[in-house]
């Protein structure tokens, strides 16, 4: 099953239920998609490209018109609407903006519908069959046996289906190879807890569950043979990832395991440097409640100063390859990034 | 004010409300302390040496005697109770001993209350002295305008008082130096968020919360100039620390940062190694749910596969020098750790 997928309406796996319950969110307007993008019920950047652009296709569903030109005006509202969700989330925009252009050059209600729709689908099919070729390619570096150690999720529920740095996992179980999962709970959210342990569970991979900070124990004792991790943005001089990702890469380093990144060619934005890049901090809220879901408890002080990046950069040199759906490049970057970008 | 201390009954700051309310909790019979050391209302093996030898006082003062012998057997079955709360806390143990064998010497009821109480106000008065003497000889590596990272609680709430890394600290800003603190939250049982953060911002001492995955990008931004860190057991090539130690120590060699641990001569266990050493293995629960303080969320499946090892071991390689109350202790340690032992 699909993160997020058409049935007349939008309907999507409900994501801040996990692992509680699994329940399908149906989205019949585009303000109730709106407000599942804003509280999390979807996420991850691939997952939100599909989600722009099927809320497009709400837009142009949801309700009745009476001229073309009203449709029109409903749409791009819809847009500014969607868009406003999460200010940060580049593939979201890409997704509205694809959708409705796609959109726009219809000449009748019914066209308009049919064009919104027809680019979500293709966004979302694209999606899985770049995974699914990053899955192939990936699986290539992993060998029968192998434990691999990942953080935040980068799997299904972060994609429309099968997942990035997960998708490599299941591309090489799918090969028969026989694969572990080492996942990091990824604080202060947890997504490694609360969606790569569950979504690896229902698919039978073996996983167990760690906290972010026993990464330097299972290594020092050679539990890991490999690291694979997503990114959000990859530079000339660093990826972007989740945060926690580059003390994973300087411990992999220290112990002498390879450290791989699964990233969609779009990830990439390589006329940029580290230093262009400025990473978002969160609220402290995330540190001083229980957990983000469950407020019930605080566990700091409530006027404590926090530091809460959700991005951090991890330099390219720690990085042994960067698997992408047109193939696994190597090192040096600066020459074999260029070459499959243009390929 | 001391985290435990005898005033007709032993009282102790209850750790399980932090930070959320600050509670002295009373234990008149030594059941209710029992349960309090099985709760963590007191927690950190100085003061559970300090909470044993208490106990015992308590055992003596709890309760009238028909007869010596009757009074004797009674302080022996506490101990049992008092022993039985934390299996693996050799710290207890100790104080439990040191306590009991003080008032096995007396001969009237009188006599032995005296002597048990005697020897528990020792041990916590030895605590501190110690504690500030670590505190004195820490504070000289420590320059003004210095921010230090830590893990866990090592101050006066795992002390009777003052603090061992973070007793450094106080003494390093009793000296007029200015230092800012970064404090990791020290998953899974957040000391670091619940205890150091609130025992800091009570003596106005600037910190900073952060989750242990951000250790890496705060060293990498230069916002580190020493990490200090206690230490639960130190053998001949390992410390050993709470879960997530290792990772900061690789971590800072990465970066050039001196690694200094702070414990009293007391953890030294010169004759093992780390390969000894078995790391205790604690509960899925702490992982699985919201927090161990609030079990109203689930974040993890409930039947996920957790690895929750409760400690690691830092190779000595990898720590710049050793704190303890006779002076600070420089590599190479073969040599200078039983120099300093016999002194």
């Amino acid at each position: 099953m699909r993160t997020i997928f058409w049935d007349n309406c939008v309907k999507l796996i409900d994501q801040t239920k996990l692992p509680e319950k699994f329940e399908i969110l149906e989205c019949k307007r585009v303000e109730e998609l709106a407000e599942a993008i804003k509280k999390l019920a979807v996420r991850g950047a691939p997952a939100l490209e599909a989600a722009g652009a099927y809320g497009i296709a709400l837009a142009a569903h949801e309700r009745d018109f009476s001229s073309v030109d009203e449709m029109k005006e409903h749409l791009k509202k819809s847009a500014e609407l969607l868009a406003s969700t999460r200010p940060t989330a580049v593939n979201l925009f890409v997704g509205i903006e694809r959708a409705l252009n796609a959109a726009l050059k219809g000449e009748s209600v019914e066209e308009i519908r049919k064009l919104a729709l027809k680019e979500a689908e293709k966004i979302a099919e694209e999606d899985v069959e770049r995974n699914k070729l990053m899955g192939r390619f990936g699986a290539k570096l992993i060998e029968d046996g192998d434990t691999i150690l990942t953080i935040c999720n980068t799997g299904r529920l972060a994609t429309v289906d099968w997942g990035t740095a997960l998708g490599v996992i299941r591309s090489a179980v799918e090969e028969g190879k026989r694969v572990k999962v080492i996942a990091c709970e990824t604080r202060p959210l947890n997504q490694g807890s609360r969606l790569t342990a569950w979504e690896l569970m229902q698919d039978g991979i073996d996983v167990t569950l760690i906290a972010d900070s026993m990464a330097g124990i299972v290594m020092q004792r050679g539990m890991v043979d490999k690291v694979i991790v997503g990114a959000d943005r990859i530079v000339r001089d660093a990826v972007f990832n989740k945060i926690g990702t580059y003390t994973l890469a300087v411990l992999a380093k220290e112990h002498g395991i390879p450290f791989f990144v699964a990233a969609p060619l779009t990830t990439f934005d390589w006329e940029r440097e580290a230093k262009d890049v400025e990473i978002e901090e969160r609220s402290k809220e995330e540190l001083i409640y229980c957990h983000i879901t469950c407020k019930n408890r605080l566990i700091a002080p409530k006027d404590v100063e926090v530091f809460n990046p959700a991005f951090d950069a991890t330099p390219l040199k720690y990085v042994s390859a960067i698997i992408t759906e047109r193939g696994v490049v190597f090192p040096p970057y600066e020459e074999n990034v260029p070459k499959i970008l243009k390929k």
